[in-house]
């Protein structure tokens, strides 16, 4: 075993610590007194008030802000894959990481958009034969544990060993991310029938039952949703000693995928660097669910993109009590939710810390 | 009368044909070939195809852009704020406009944020001492067609010559935003006690009870509220004759405000010039409202921002069967909704114009 994966992440584990919460009143003082209705920016304001705690309490002042923010999209493959829970096979992991790098695909198309930057990571495809014509190596990061999980529906996905270090692959790219002063991460992922490796994730952590959370994913029929959902069900069967109360990072490796370990690193890496995290969508909330499992205070510095038209997402979101930023019908993963939620909380941050108040623009407050 | 505005009314009116259609399966195929699932990116699959429709429609080709974007805020004072149904004094518009004009309010935080031009249009504010010190000269432009309305809780609010005037201001906004090369347009209002007018409109218009769909506009208490309720349905009994069957013309003079007026001109003058429009929120609705009202093809050329927190909004988009792309619990108006709505509409054009196919790709798609 990787020694120094499992230390790592026992210290960032560790030195995660909860938002000091008292300058809250203050900062709530400050959004009353800009020159609008108090409270009529609504989430923006809550977006706001949640930025300017994690700024204090990094000791990066009172003005918050997302710039630069990132995305990173971590990859692998899945061997339950093989039980045809998805409509696209294997190799289509591996090409879209091509396409990618050729900056093509919606994830490229929406960051450029909101101008939010990429890196794509390899955690674990199988066919990486993309990385022949590579047009900009700075965009892939190459973390490859292992060329793909083993097929979960018999047995676990990965061994723990396997999976520490696929998480602290994720710690050690959010701490890249400080270095490089990003001050917001967002999640993505790829990874063909990563929707069943999170679908089992929340069974596991949350006590969902697989019939009851189990979606089309990229499309399949009611009746391949029933076999999708037969498939996790036989995986938490198989892998019942990895279930709770077994430690959260062994339920993680036997049902998870290298992206969501290596997606679950970052986050509780971000925690630790006090960096605002933006969880995309269904399979991001799943490595999201891992670290808070692992460490509870992530809930501090974590924002939801969006809303996922995946119909589990919002039943765990729900259970979370996380309330998304947007909502719009999207199920496509990548961390394009986190790249039109980015602006939002840009937004949010500079009306905090441009707007002008009552007393200073000469405008009369509420009666 | 200024007939000249009345002829622009009707010319503009006339020259509004609604969008030919034919070519939307063709763009939904190359939607359904882009690098994703089909139909994964929800909503965004929705707006890029509306944006392309317009696009073709105005001769600009199958690639469609939103920028350049600008919102227009509007002012303009209200004569029923006399009868106390806001939390701020009518002095507050003019307040507003200047701290427009110094880059401090809401709506300059989030254009800026957001890339989006602003341009803040004085069409009847009373009190105009905030021309002294201006900044900005190019952000202001100057259209009084009287310094505020009359108070329409015992009569009509404005001339229907007046209302023409304001409206045809509008129109001439959207013909200059059309020759600087604008592709979207936001709309935006400032006017103190303007969500009594606008609520007096949806019920004359749309049929609405006042006790409905009456809010608490900037933070009114439910007994201010009533009070507002029981001020809309005496202008409601006082302005009869401009119910329908009468004119929606006359509804707007009778029951309307300045800026609603110029913004129903805007989004006439923009459906004309095949613009895309960015409705923000309880206010420009009821200036879409009297736009549709008068020229119902406008609707092919509108996108609305977002669902408010004032609550008679959710009602009034049901009924237009709108769906709103954020919903963010935001009742500031300005244009602040349109703001952060535009960069989902460029994030769709992107997605359109810029994601590889399939094919060109390489990218297997589903079985």
């Amino acid at each position: 075993m990787n020694q120094s994966a499992a230390n790592n992440l026992q210290d960032c584990i560790q030195a995660v610590t909860p938002l000091d919460r008292a300058t809250t009143s203050a900062i709530q003082a400050r959004l009353d007194d800009l020159t609008k209705p108090q409270g009529s920016l609504g989430r923006l304001e809550e977006l706001a008030l949640h930025l300017a705690l994690i700024s204090q309490n990094a000791g990066r002042g009172p003005n918050p802000k997302v710039d630069p923010s990132r995305i990173y999209t971590c990859a692998a493959d899945h061997g339950v894959a093989a039980q045809g829970v998805s409509k696209f096979p294997s190799e289509v992991t591996a090409q879209m990481v091509r396409n990618f790098l050729h900056g093509g695909a919606a994830v490229n198309v929406l960051t450029r958009s909101a101008g939010v930057e990429l890196r794509v990571v390899d955690v674990g495809v199988a066919h990486d034969d993309f990385t022949a014509d590579v047009p900009d190596s700075t965009m892939l990061l190459r973390r490859k544990v292992k060329p793909g999980t083993a097929d979960f529906s018999f047995g676990p996905a990965m061994s723990e060993e396997e999976c520490t270090e696929a998480v602290a692959a994720g710690i050690s790219l959010a701490e890249q991310a400080g270095e490089e002063g990003v001050l917001a991460v967002g999640t993505g992922e790829m990874g063909i029938a990563n929707t069943t490796a999170a679908t089992a994730l929340y069974c596991a952590y949350l006590g969902c039952s697989p019939e009851r959370v189990t979606g089309p994913g990229t499309g399949l029929s009611a009746q391949e949703v029933r076999h999708k959902a037969e498939v996790i069900a036989r995986a938490l069967s198989v892998n019942s000693n990895a279930l709770p109360p077994a430690p959260p990072l062994r339920t993680l490796a036997a049902l998870g995928g290298l992206e969501i370990a290596c997606l679950t690193g970052l986050i509780l890496g971000c925690a630790r660097r006090k960096l605002a995290i933006v969880v995309d969508g269904f399979i991001s909330t799943a490595a999201y669910v891992a670290a808070w499992k692992i460490q509870p205070h992530v809930a501090d510095y974590a924002f939801f993109a969006h809303g996922s038209a995946e119909p589990g997402h919002r039943i765990i979101l729900d259970q979370l009590q996380a309330r998304p930023i947007l909502d719009l019908g999207m199920r496509l993963g990548e961390g394009t939710g986190a790249a039109l939620a980015i602006p939002v909380l840009r937004a949010a941050a500079a009306m905090l810390n441009e707007m002008a108040s009552f007393s200073n623009a000469g405008v009369c407050s509420a009666t």
